[in-house]
């Protein structure tokens, strides 16, 4: 690997590099059959179905602790003040997401997310096979961490919606869908961005300091939105909590959180692989050979 | 680039480099024609649009959605605490500068700020031309972002306030003023810290780091100048929001978002590139060629 | 140490490392008495003891100072919102362990919790000597925290609660020991995930970005079962507090957050070493000496 | 610099160097006359103090701002959760801190508080001019800062308590010490960790890192004792306070504020040097020549 990196021409304005110093891996195959007989796939997504359900189990159960407090009637003594507060739960969604994709990035890239899973197929980071195996592990995982929730919580889980989707009143689907669309693009745009062989090729530490924006990206996108939807921009989040919860408005607005999601994801894929990183693709005229 | 490093002079109080180690870069020309010829700069300002974009969609959203929970005629049940706070608000624009810089810094720079872009300029980091560009992206970017929002929070937009900037009530001009320069200021003297390139070369990992003190950066001066004027600090973010909101109020006070943070902006670079970085001027009889 | 590190690898899914380019350190031996004749490790304990203490010290007393805020019969003028709030406890908690752990990871290995360094003996990576050499002091300085505390706000003290982690109305000692259980799990996990050698060698930095994810982890945790236990998943902070407050709820719970923790921590260093490591092991096959 | 690590060593537990494999700077002199014809020390008491002014500014009109807003006679709207709350305050000096030390740590050290400087004297990391120059300049930043809150927000600022530090009711003046003194213990404590050379031998890039650990400190500390003594541990920001302010219990209260800070940084640097590097002292006898 090349070390001869351009730092000055970093600073200030507009990197440019008069030659490439990274490689872009090859795309992942859509289907890798050698893939299905290596242990680490398995390993991969038992821990993204261990990393899944922790992240509904804290999250979920955060939402649900606020609640109580909150609620007027359960607590008379001082019922404004005694939760976490939204900001509370937004902390809960990004800071999970920060430690979980801290834990498992080495393990299985560390997505937690069908929606971040899809936009890495999308972008041929990952094979079909790998991506449809951490979904299924996701959603099973979203699916234990709310059942562990409902279990301890078992009075207020119910009463208080189950930390499910929905719409909130006043919006529309239209609405509901957009806010999901963009919220996932500003995560998947983060992930990418995070990630970009580029990068990482100029700073070596990349990887490890990823999982801090990314947990930043949830933290965000939940302060702004939770009032419209609750955010999910996780179908396997909103997937869990509506078959733990299993209300009718949860399963009527469930597809919001699986097509918003997934074109949020698309279109983050589409903007950072065809827009920002065409140049890197002209470039390969100048192309030098590396050491 | 030289590695030999003088750590154990770093320790402690004063820092005192007997030599060089790093490299100015020349000044940015003021008009550079054929950079105009290169797909970087309009990708740059791609994602100059697309960040500033996001930017305000995201915390524009937080600020209506905190008000609606907040209304004590809208929201009954527990009409005190249910938003994110003023400090949830801070959180939404520091936290997406934070995340919003490490996207862009690579491709554009990751100004996303008019002031910042023309910090950088004076300090002769980036040309007119890119200076101007990112400046019509970041407006641009900054309505787009106002007009979701808008379109998704259209019973609540206008009626609350639309996240534009206003002085506030019992605050003249002058303060307004300051506080808009002293908040730029510490904005943009934070990036000039970040991107030294005398920094750089020391640690060659600054540049990943620096998104995190810069959106520290932003997060606390919203702490401190939010009862003030709303604080701006990025003549995009209050452009944007006044063109969508557009009453008569936020047009009136419309150039102190300007002016404010140009000067603080001009400070800044003045403060970092004469004083701070003045011995590094004279330094340079004692530079020592480097392999 | 080697440095051909296929970081192209790493990117995107699945990392697969072809080879081993690292080193698992020896399991700690079982009993060293050699290492009794070393100063590091009583100046280890020291760490741990000053540690601890300012552990507790810090965070009970936010826990007491906050509910003398809150409280409406002693706070007639604001008694809703004075407090820092449940999230700036659950963030006093988080952030002490991020300094504390930064601060004593070159000294003592930055445990300050006996179920962290018991699913580090678990895991053998300290010795049964230094462990329990650890435990006694960690347990000693949250007594003398407590104190502290006790000492300085000694009108409130008692009648707040004394910081001491006890089952809340409502949930029965299954979903208590439960709680316990999962949330030291996400902690150990977390350090296992920081402090792993084969993440170490490609990233040499890890040690030093350790402490910020397991000090998110606390954090994580403390906003999810605040309302169930008060959270404690360190058996030295519920046994301080239990010392000093010393009512008889207290002790009678005790054994939940000895139990919890401690299972928690097995189940979290069987994971890590079992499941995650796995692969590990069976790569040694294709072992390839490193130069 | 050698770069032989034995990273292997740094994992699990007690990390024990069988060699130094770092230089400890020789002590810093008492006076050293020549420093006073170098610019670099006067252009670091400059940035100590724009840092100590940009530091009490930004704060106090936090802490101001908060007051304002949560005024029950000022604001009828909604009184109680309007403001950032005591966590937001937490966070102003904490973040303030954070991207301060950041920003100066190349220029001056990043001190920007009385305590520290006093700590790194005793430690023999600065001169004694050096330390004398810089507490000048902490003190008159300190006094600016606090004079530009009080220019903008003149209508507030007397009648809110000019964010002066001062003892609360119901602690005696041996409670406010003793909250200052282990206040201090746990800044300074963390800066030596932060800036210890044995650390940064291993981890260069630790000076970068350092200042969030460091910010971390403040902010939790503030969490813990706002509600004792408002918290100092910065005697340049209660003095500066005081002097505008002016009012008779805090200057009747100031003496809290140097004698505890000042007490507090001289056990932090006998902690870190006389009982933690021991055995660094000890290990000379197998030093190692690195090439």
């Amino acid at each position: 690997m090349t070390k001869d990196i351009e730092t000055t021409a970093e600073q200030g304005g507009g990197a440019e590099f008069s030659a490439k110093d990274y490689h872009d891996p090859p795309p992942a195959p859509l289907i890798d059959l050698e893939e299905l007989t290596k242990w680490s796939l398995y390993r991969a997504a038992i821990a993204e179905f261990i990393a899944t359900l922790l992240f509904l189990y804290v999250t979920v159960l955060t939402v649900i602790g606020y609640k109580v407090q909150t609620d007027p009637v359960k607590n008379t003594k001082d019922p404004d003040c005694g939760g976490v507060g939204i900001l509370g739960i937004a902390w809960a969604f990004g800071g999970m997401i920060f430690i979980l994709v801290y834990c498992t990035a080495g393990i299985s890239g560390g997505h937690i997310n069908p929606a971040v899973t899809f936009g890495l197929f999308v972008g041929r980071k990952v094979s079909l096979i790998r991506a449809l195996l951490y979904m299924v592990a996701q959603c099973l995982g979203a699916i234990c961490g709310c059942g562990l929730v409902k279990a301890f919580q078992k009075t207020y889980y119910n009463s208080y919606g189950g930390g499910a989707n929905e719409l909130q009143d006043g919006f529309n689907k239209g609405t509901g869908l957009g806010a999901e669309i963009i919220g996932t693009f500003v995560l998947v745009y983060t992930v990418f961005s995070a990630t970009d062989p580029k990068r990482s090729a100029r700073d070596s530490h990349v990887p490890v300091l990823a999982p801090l924006p990314i947990g930043f990206a949830v933290f965000m996108v939940h302060l702004a939105t939770i009032p419209i939807t609750g955010t999910g921009i996780n179908p396997a989040r909103s997937f869990g909590a509506a078959v733990i919860y299993n209300q009718e408005k949860a399963w009527d607005d469930q597809w919001i959180f699986w097509v918003g999601p997934f074109i949020g994801a698309f279109v983050a894929a589409f903007y950072h692989q065809y827009i920002l990183r065409a140049a890197a693709i002209k470039a390969l005229g100048s192309f030098r050979s590396n050491a």
